[in-house]
């Protein structure tokens, strides 16, 4: 089976069969969520291989020191067992006569009706339906209705608070207080081991048969983590039972509740759980219906007409891209799987600069600003790992997750093919280009936004602290790294070192992360250079500019040491240069390695096959690429080589790069469109919306791949909307695919907004807002729009 | 559905139909292990209910601070998921042409076999065989034979060990260290978080067709807690595939590994496995059968003739016996589970000394030894809750695991129906009769072995002991403690006092554990000064016969002092007197409380349904008990009262019980076969085999009733069969039920092994050993046994 994107005109994700071997496929791709919470779509009625994930933005619990920190799976609320005339249900057993379950985007509501036939013959109808709120963060509910359609039923209703959900195994929070109010409202109270949230979360129902409201009395149980009430009732054929479940959920580390203590924090979640059961599911499903459409439908309005699912895959994108982001607080980020799963542990990557952050700075820019002061709050962590490892300035972790949380990257994972042995990962270690991609999404943000107050109290001191971290960075000695794993499966290193009269940056992981302990790679070097490059030019504008801001920075950073050191060393940084063919290597050892066949791993539907041949030493030493890397830089650096450079590279690279990453078609797809390769621009583009959407549905089971929908997002702006901002000035040179006939789009490039419209015959650039002249950069040419601009394509 | 006995008279228990909706049943009872390890009877593949425990005795760890220690359920290793022709295997899709599951207890293996429809209509024959090793403590292996019957099938089978397992929800171990030997050894070791007890778990497979051994390569995958092999491979039509997996698990508690480091352990456990996987399932099987004769079938004869369930029924009873109890190990006792399921989380109660000792007693001597040893090595745990709650000498803890860990009862436990919050378990603090009746199993076990070495070096020690503790628990003043809820829900006491010139114990609970707050319980006044009068010839015996041990003694617990109180207090504690009608009174309020209709509650099929419509506090004050209080008295004190008091208080108190324990059957069944109430004894005890084996398939869930189980040996063995030590003396005086044409049955008299058979028309005693003469009153005479002793009935 697979998904089904025939409602996909109506912003509808349907799923026509029930398909208990690939739950995790919709459980997260239909996930809900506001980013305070995210709520994985498992069903009501259980199932073997489900994952029923209820997860709080930036509520980060250590299972023990042995582990790394991780969002906590809260206690399940979503699970509503019924049973039918003694049948329990589940569409395992018996016979499913209908089945269609829906993602309206636009409602952000999840739907799924089924007709039922019992093992014992007997036929009901049944529609589930459920809304997270979005203006009421830490509100949701859930509605069922059933029909028995045979004989008349009597229907068991197992429902309440289940505590004993896990991440994978590991529970993080004590066995938790339980109390039932009034008879009838549920309350769980449970504190995570390590960091010592606690949570609050309560759940009540309601019940009618054809519009009258019943009074069902719950029988009551508690068991171990485990709080629910039984109710039953009967119900003539014909006749409609409707269940409203009402659900909240409250942290001790929500903003809101700051200086409350867990007792009112009690009180409060009751009274809103009240609140909520007072005014029911219709209105708040309607609520949140009308707060998407605020917040997100009418404020970031775009839309490709010519192809249905291509319009709707962005709206999708965008859809994950609200539900993932925390716009209510800027001390927790974005996770690699959203809030849609276990995956990655809720820790966020460069993902969120590179991949995610141009959507939110050209369409919610105070939203983006969140995620920007999420870094600067992280400072004291990246000072820390700066000083643990033996440099100076802003070292910013791999991995990110609570504020004070420092470097949480696992040290191993996976098993070694070859030894038997869990692999070590070396990205919390050695890979350091995130220190330059935070500095420069700090710039994206700021040349977007043109959020001035952002540079001054934020901005200007993470360029300048990342510098810091750089230039103590930097090495006389080019250093070549060895490895060579030894008769008792331990890798061991060597090196030989020369001395040239550059500085290097030796021993790194590069975004392509199958190559490990590599010399200059070219992404961190160029990035590297740009970061000093970027905090000379800011010393230089402070000084004149705002010489107060200057000196409490200088006083903070030592910049008067520091402006010196960058000055003498940043010309001497080794910037890789293409090679006779105009290839530019990788690293100092890529383009030297074997060569093998990767038709096998292309072809793959499933990423790290080339583990099951190879083990990361021997794929070291291969022409194989992860993911983008050098054309990433190309990406973010556009001008920093002619056309021929990156169309050799181009050509050189897409062939040894079997895509195992989320982040790398997306960068490809918007490649190929600013080269004008159309037909291959538009299959990557296709193939990134097939990582969550595509085929294979396995693919999302940890959750969705929270960087491909920006990448998405991009493919569709960047890469046929042709929108970039080169060093601080906005750039748009549009170019359609053949199975679209019009793109339009709205951003806001320094408060102001614009509305772009491509036709295959001409690009529009219309001011919305019109307070401000915009100067652009319109296909080729330089114009200064004040309310309306066309230009020929 | 359910259990089938059909086939008990081969010593077989068989389920005949697949039920998903009551796995936890046939988990309990079909149970395997050998006192080290108890694995729960999980089917290899998976089903939604399932609850996969692998417990190890005396592995207990505390989750965090606020849960109570339990036995952590470790990393399963029985999952092996079949995929037939890209068909997930279970039998909840598809039809099921034949299923049988056989738990055969002479060979203690577990066969399942079942003839399978695939959802797309192929047929597959399978067959699972499962046997947990008696002589290898660590072993345990599983057999599956798959025969496609349709077509040729590729058969792809998962398997491994699995670590995400939890104690309903909470996570005992650290995520673990994997890795896999030689491409095929499997190991995970996990470490308890708070008891820091390290595991050792391997597993190894092999693989045959028809008699030919495959070399599958497994394709490895290592996920978080998680680390198993992929093995695929065709199997033609009609052809049988067999697949072995190998496992052990090792500790770093195991007595045999002290001293030994993790890598040592590693090592050997893993040399271990690789000797398992060399002489393969069979070998095991025929071994751990052997051995099962040996030490039980063999050992302890048993034969009831006239009814094959009754007879299945007893040696069900020790079958169980021998799974739950650590005979290698006296630093860890009985659950009241055993080590079949989670429930009751591994603690021992006075269900040892009650309900289990007289059976290992009368026939493993130095089994019981070990569970009376344990007692003495947590005397440190019982000094201390003396001391914390105000009294002196040694309180025993209610719920007891590890040695050192002194009391563990949880404080709270499910629902108040009327306040909706938490209820109070009152064990921990005022459940004290538990201090007498580890006194009492003391003494029982040195009456029926006569063990001197065991007196001199505990036993003695535990008795004078724990009548320090009661002599300072008496109390001068007769407290009242009356209980009331408040407006905010909170119960809350008050007392009146008087002084009557009696030594009173007051504020307990009593073996019924409805009645809570009482005052002079009859049960818990009777065996303390049955215990200090004990103490009393204690001291008298040792200063004449062993003045050493007695000086020692002496030092160590001041006997010379305490002598003297208990000389003075033991006379004037309140002994409750029968009741003009010849009732003995529960406690001071029983026969006063109001008085309901019990016939619902009677009529139930699960316990505690009372609760659903009372509060705790209102069966306070009702004439109903959960269990025998008085009945058990006069079962551990047979002579302290006349014949008219028995009859009549058994008639009072038998309407008032409704037998929500487990422990409450037998303990009637006994003392109505005493009264030659036989029609009446034998429904009780068939009412108490039903326990587990009956036809609610609810009752095992969280794992057989342990002390059930010495209760069903008490019912045939004590009750009919007659048995009896009273105050050190021997005594049989059997009488048959109308079902049972013949009775006998083997027990060991201090040294001496005695064959006891009991037939309608007389009793005739053998003494197997004739080393010594037994002198034992038979029937009402007094007799000297030689060789052979014959009685009429």
């Amino acid at each position: 089976m697979a998904l089904d994107y025939s409602r996909a005109g109506d912003w509808i994700l349907r799923e026509d069969s029930f398909d208990p071997e690939h739950l995790g496929k919709c459980e997260a791709v239909m996930c809900l969520g506001n980013g305070y919470l995210g709520l994985r779509s498992a069903m009501e009625e259980k199932y073997l291989n489900e994952t029923r994930d209820l997860l709080i933005n930036g509520t980060f619990n250590q299972f023990d020191p042995s582990a790394v920190t991780e969002l906590p799976n809260a206690a399940d609320m979503t699970a509503i067992e019924l049973t039918v005339n003694q049948e329990r249900f589940t569409l395992e057993q018996g016979n499913i006569d209908f089945y269609s379950r829906e993602l309206n985007i636009r409602k952000a509501e999840l739907k799924r009706e089924a007709v039922w036939i019992s093992p014992k013959g007997e036929q009901f109808s049944l529609t589930f339906r459920r809304v997270v709120s979005l203006d009421r963060l830490h509100d949701f509910a859930i509605q069922v209705q059933i029909t028995p359609l045979s004989n008349d039923a009597e229907i068991e209703i197992k429902s309440g608070i289940d505590g004993r959900v896990t991440n994978t195994g590991a529970q993080h929070f004590t066995e938790g207080d339980m109390r039932l109010y009034e008879g009838k409202h549920i309350q769980y109270v449970q504190k995570t081991t390590q960091s010592g949230i606690t949570f609050a979360l309560n759940t009540a129902h309601r019940f009618w048969t054809e519009d009258e409201e019943l009074e069902l009395s719950a029988q009551l149980h508690m068991e171990v983590r485990k709080i629910y009430g039984i109710y039953r009732t009967r119900v003539k054929k014909g006749e409609t039972l409707k269940i409203e479940k009402y659900c909240n959920v409250y942290t001790t580390r929500d903003l809101e509740l700051q200086g409350k203590t867990v007792k009112e924090m009690q009180a409060f979640s009751l009274e809103k759980l009240k609140e909520q059961k007072a005014f029911g599911y219709a209105k708040l499903a309607a609520d949140t219906e009308a707060e998407w459409n605020r917040q997100v439908w009418e404020r970031v309005p775009i839309k490709i007409e010519g192809n249905a699912y291509d319009d709707f895959a962005v709206h999708f994108a965008q859809y994950h891209m609200r539900l993932m982001v925390p716009a209510h607080d800027n001390r927790m980020n974005i996770g690699a799987k959203g809030l849609t799963g276990e995956g990655y542990r809720g820790h966020c990557f460069w993902d969120t600069e590179i991949f995610l952050l141009p959507y939110y700075a050209f369409t919610q820019p105070e939203t983006a600003r969140k995620l920007e002061e999420y870094r600067y709050l992280t400072l004291p962590g990246a000072h820390k790992k700066a000083a643990d490892n033996g440099y100076q300035g802003a070292m910013f972790p791999w991995e990110s997750a609570w504020m004070d949380d420092g470097e949480v990257t696992p040290e191993f994972q996976n098993a070694d093919i070859v030894t038997g042995l869990l692999i070590k990962v070396w990205s919390g270690f050695i890979e350091q280009h995130i220190t330059a991609d935070v500095a420069f999404g700090v710039w994206q943000y700021a040349s977007i936004t043109g959020d001035q107050d952002f540079m001054d109290r934020y901005g200007y001191e993470l360029i300048l602290d990342t510098a810091r971290f750089w230039a103590s960075r930097l090495e006389e000695k080019n250093r070549q790294i060895h490895e060579r794993v030894n008769e008792q499966g331990i890798t061991e290193f060597t090196e030989t070192v020369t001395k040239d009269g550059f500085l290097h940056i030796c021993d790194v992981v590069g975004p392509d992360e199958y190559k490990e302990h590599k010399t200059d790679n070219a992404f961190t070097n160029y990035l590297a250079a740009w970061n000093i490059r970027k905090a000379i030019a800011c010393c230089q504008l402070l000084k004149v500019e705002k010489p107060k801001l200057y000196q409490t920075l200088n006083e903070k950073l030592e910049l008067e040491h520091w402006y010196q050191e960058w000055i003498q060393k940043v010309d001497r940084i080794f910037l890789p240069a293409p090679n006779e063919k105009g290839i530019l290597p990788q690293d100092s050892t890529y383009l030297n390695l074997q060569e093998i066949d990767l038709s096998k791993y292309k072809a793959q539907d499933f990423v790290g096959g080339i583990f099951h041949d190879y083990n990361q030493t021997q794929i070291n030493q291969l022409q194989v690429s992860k993911q983008a890397d050098v054309l990433a830089l190309f990406f973010l650096l556009e001008d920093l080589f002619p056309r021929e450079v990156k169309t050799a590279t181009w050509d050189y690279y897409s062939e040894r790069t079997i895509h195992d990453s989320s982040l790398s078609l997306c960068t490809h797809a918007v490649l190929a469109a600013d080269m004008r390769e159309l037909e291959e621009a538009y299959r990557l583009f296709e193939k990134s919306t097939e990582i969550d959407l595509g085929p294979v549905m396995t693919t999302s089971d940890a959750g969705i791949h929270a960087a491909s929908f920006g990448g998405i997002w991009q493919g569709a702006v960047y890469g046929f909307g042709g929108l970039r901002t080169l060093d601080g000035r906005l750039r748009i040179d549009p170019c359609l695919p053949d199975a679209w006939e019009k793109l339009t789009y709205e951003i806001i490039w320094q408060g102001q907004r614009l509305e772009v419209s491509v036709t295959r015959g001409n690009v529009r650039v219309k001011n919305l807002t019109k307070t401000k002249i915009v100067e652009l950069k319109l296909c080729k040419k330089t114009v200064q729009l004040e309310k309306e601009v066309t230009a020929e394509l």
